[in-house]
């Protein structure tokens, strides 16, 4: 679309049903500040400038949004007097002459970019005022939008309805677009004659009625205008966005065996032909090419898993892991900025920081990484096709050359040259007949403490 | 409420549809058998005495009932002839003249004391008999309350309910409350002159109108008396036990991902501000404090996590696990009768149990204490700001002084003096060159095998 | 039923909307290909023969057909012209004067043997043609049953539908029985005078009430019919199915805490009494006897665990894993193709792998069988009465004796006689007072690296 386009997000509420010290825009879904969900949407509608309200948490919240987007203009509601007046904290932009304003909310982090452009669509044909609505059984508590001939011709509060018009199912979902050369002059005209002595965004729409200008109301789906208040509401407002990403990837060719049990961040890319069992969770940043098999109850975070590998059951990947072709990271194993090469498995009760695993490498069954001294992180290098034998200790900083082997229940502290074979445990010593002498004096003491 | 009340507790049914061995109302939700649910409830609405009427298994309910509420009294209902002669068998409290007399079932766990108070409420604003009723929109099966000018006339079953009356919405629930002035008197009118010969409770309104008492019926919601007949419905009633837990945990300011995922114990304590991941299992008797947060697939029993401690994911807390103020158990990590100090950490694949570890310790990953020899538990005592190498074994009774250094992949079986560095480890040993003899005899015996 | 009976079960579909390199009947639920679903309940409806009609990847379905059911027929439908021309694919079956024909779709996995027998009954009963249908609330879409006196006069298409039509709720589920003496010339005299060009399969209702046959409908549950097209309804049917498996399983005695987190193989055979906690994965080829508790967050998979075991939390059975009456194999634990005898315990963090643990024997935490040297895998021998320290690492092949004694941390590499006691450790070395100086040496390089 072509035309010029401003949304205001109005992000400055108080949030005290959350009980949090954190402001209620920053709360998250799918990893992800609500605020910043509806930032989101507007950004894929194209260009358009952005404008933040904010009020509460004004700092914290302008941080958030700011290192989602750059670009993202903020301003402060100083008072907190209604919907209005806190679009008109945006006024200097409001200024600007823009084709379309979207009014949209902060806290409805469902919203989606289709019906914004929706909403935009019927500014594009003419109309200047366009209410977003939606369509429920279950009306009771909302307002309702009174029609005419296809136009809104106003909304009213369910206090204030007939008994005709509480049967309509047709509700005021909050958001709204605004033809851009009349918002400012439009948003200046509502006055605070009400009980609260609060500007009231709705009160736009009589205004515009009385102007006789083009008022439509669009119906979207019930979803896009869900608010968050509680933390209850939140966890809803989760599931829904998780059940729409899970039916998204699905439908793009990955397969889920128990979606409801699998866990999204808002950034999660996953390609086609991947299966995922039940119970993974996917943390921030993570990304998973084709033909991947994750095994349940694996957690990932910051992980790069290229295309054919295997990871899990019970996988744990922190930020840094990156996982080539074919490789295979498998049950109670921690991989953290580690390179596992392509071919390389990691299988068994594992734990690889701050490393580098050659191609084609195995690491054996309780293998662990000693990359901590208390101070610092050291690095371990391994090369390809090497052989780390079960229940290592590699000290870092260590490396370990391509085709070396490393003895079972060895500790490493230098430097395994290519092929060589290393040792670093003590020879076996047997006491023959010695464990009943043994027991007796266990089961001895036992009694003594009894 | 001032008034004195007896709550007769219903549990003496076979329950032969649980297929189980064990007396229906021993099966558990949220880790508490299902009579000592209703107990619970009955002891939220403030003094009341308890009879409770065992028959199948009374031995164990009886047990159960007891190690709950030491105060409860049991009474034994020898043969099974209805529900009016269950109740008789309290019959020696009933005679003791209590303002108020509750009858509720030990098989339906999600009745709720507010209900019971509003039953209560009745009796002191002048009913006689108070029949909890509840409203569905499929009332077929149920029997339905028939009421006239605010007071109920009868209890219609549906086989005896006309057209008309099966229409009706309003259904008996079973839970009563009576006068308890007159309670005996009108639970020994019952006759058995039916079908099966049984002295029903339900008579008692009957009774009631004949006699010109104050009988209502109040409506409550139809949770409360979801009765449990099979694991299926013993399951239903923990699903819905556990929305309300984390419902109420949400709204009070607890943040949960995916609540539905979470399982938690009648006497979980979590404080504000705590973050749960998906995928987390609370057994009995945990106590979280506020602002930890708890990663994905943890597992928590018998523990105290305090404030600001970080659990997860993986983390498996065990009884007698003490988790200090800002301190972090990690992936892998089984925690057992052990204390961990403010700050220390626990964070990979490691197993401590019997063990104090002090403030600000590492401990580093693969880390196990060998508590165990085969007869006794023995102790580790680890210091404040020690270090722990990875890889590690502690085998106890053993002491590791504070600011003491353990070198990685040491078994330690003896004292470390505080500040000081302890080896336990093999030298290692490179045999250069010699990893492709040992290929080539594998490889060789390989092909032998096949 | 002494009535003979061939099977026609559809499975040359196309099913883009997978998008998917594997043909759509090969996607799984509960492990199984749906196709092969089809098959088993066919196979429970008693001696019936079997055709599968296949067609894209004719080769991959026909070896998972043949796979699961020796004894099934494969023909090829080599051009896709309609359902009709599907069915007569099996032409040469048809002509062999079964009693009854039934046709099924390789795509519906819920389909029941019970509504099958329902339909048959119907053969049995003297009809010639049954159609199966179900009942909706929202018909919208699908070809509605018009009956008149019992008997089924013509199926009709959404779009040809009157207005009085449209308000049946009694739909075409697809699924047929059919006389078999007559369902050959039936289906023959299909035509293909439509848009398509393609022969479909009900027309045979038309074909059979203009020949005065006896036409039924009978209504099967809806979910006996749902067709899975996507991934998404490849989802929803596995929720289902799983639901299902739980709900019959419960049924049968087992108790589940959460059974929407438990996922079941479609032979995951488990007995009474068995207690299983939230997040459970039975991968294939699992069998569970009585008494056993599966704590949560476990992973089976061609595992026996046998009475009165008690397995995890977080315990991996993999294939080949045999666990005696009374055994225990606790927190991140994996055992793969090893028996661990009766009352044996594997607590804590160990991987035992091609190994025999002896009954009543103990292993120690963090205990790993090294079984693999990078071509071999070795087998452990562990006896009776046996206690393996902590930490040990048990070099395969290796065998340890009855009654022998493994310290904590020891590398054992050769064989430990019975009742032996078998070191493999260095011995401790303490550096007094050293460890501020480590420390002041780790810092500096730290401050160096910064």
């Amino acid at each position: 679309m072509d035309r010029s386009c401003l949304s205001i997000i109005l992000a400055a509420g108080e949030g005290t049903r959350m009980k949090s010290s954190l402001p209620k825009v920053l709360h998250k879904i799918a990893g992800l500040p609500l605020v910043c969900h509806v930032v989101r949407q507007v950004q894929l509608i194209g260009k358009s400038d952005i404008a933040v309200v904010v009020g509460r948490g004004a700092d914290d919240v302008s941080s958030a949004v700011k290192e989602f987007s750059k670009t993202a203009n903020i301003y402060l509601q100083k008072e907190r007097l209604g919907t209005a007046h806190a679009v008109l904290s945006a006024r200097q932009m409001l200024g600007e002459n823009y084709d379309d304003v979207l009014i949209v909310f902060g806290d409805t982090p469902l919203i989606e970019a289709k019906s914004l452009e929706r909403a935009r669509d019927e500014l594009a044909h003419g109309a200047d005022i366009v209410v977003m609505g939606f369509i429920t059984e279950n009306p009771s508590g909302y307002g309702r939008l009174i029609e005419k001939d296809g136009k809104l011709q106003a909304i009213v509060e369910e206090k204030d309805a007939t008994t005709e018009q509480k049967k309509i199912k047709f509700c005021n979902g909050g958001v709204m677009a605004l033809n851009g050369k009349l918002a400012l002059s439009l948003l200046e005209q509502i006055k605070n004659e009400n009980a609260k002595k609060e500007y009231y965004l709705t009160d736009i729409v009589k205004i515009g009625v009385s102007r006789e200008l083009e008022v439509k109301a669009i119906s979207i789906p019930f979803e896009n205008v869900i608010g968050v208040n509680t933390r209850v509401e939140l966890s809803e407002a989760e599931a829904l966005w998780q059940k729409r990403r899970a039916r998204e990837l699905m439908l793009s060719g990955v397969t889920m065996l128990r979606p409801e049990t699998v866990y999204f961040s808002y950034d999660t890319a996953i390609e086609g032909d991947v299966v995922i069992e039940p119970n993974v969770f996917f943390g921030l940043n993570v990304k998973v090419e084709t033909g991947v098999v994750i095994h349940g109850f694996s957690h990932l975070e910051g992980a790069i898993v290229k295309a054919q590998s295997e990871i899990g059951p019970y996988a744990r990947l922190r930020p840094g892991a990156i996982l080539e072709n074919s490789s295979k990271v498998g049950n109670f194993c921690e991989i953290k900025n580690a390179r596992i090469g392509e071919g390389a498995k990691v299988n068994h009760l594992t734990y690889i920081g701050d490393a580098v695993v050659g191609g084609h490498t195995n690491i054996g069954a309780g293998t662990i990484t000693c990359n901590y001294d208390g101070f610092n992180k050291w690095k371990t290098i391994i090369g390809e096709n090497a052989f780390i034998g079960s229940n290592s200790a590699l000290v870092a900083p260590v490396e370990i050359g391509d085709g070396a082997y490393v003895a079972s229940g060895s500790v490493i502290t230098d430097q395994v040259p290519e092929n060589s074979v290393a040792f670093g445990r003590a020879r076996q010593i047997n006491k023959e007949g010695r464990a009943n002498a043994l027991r007796d004096r266990f089961s001895a003491l036992k009694n003594k403490k009894e």
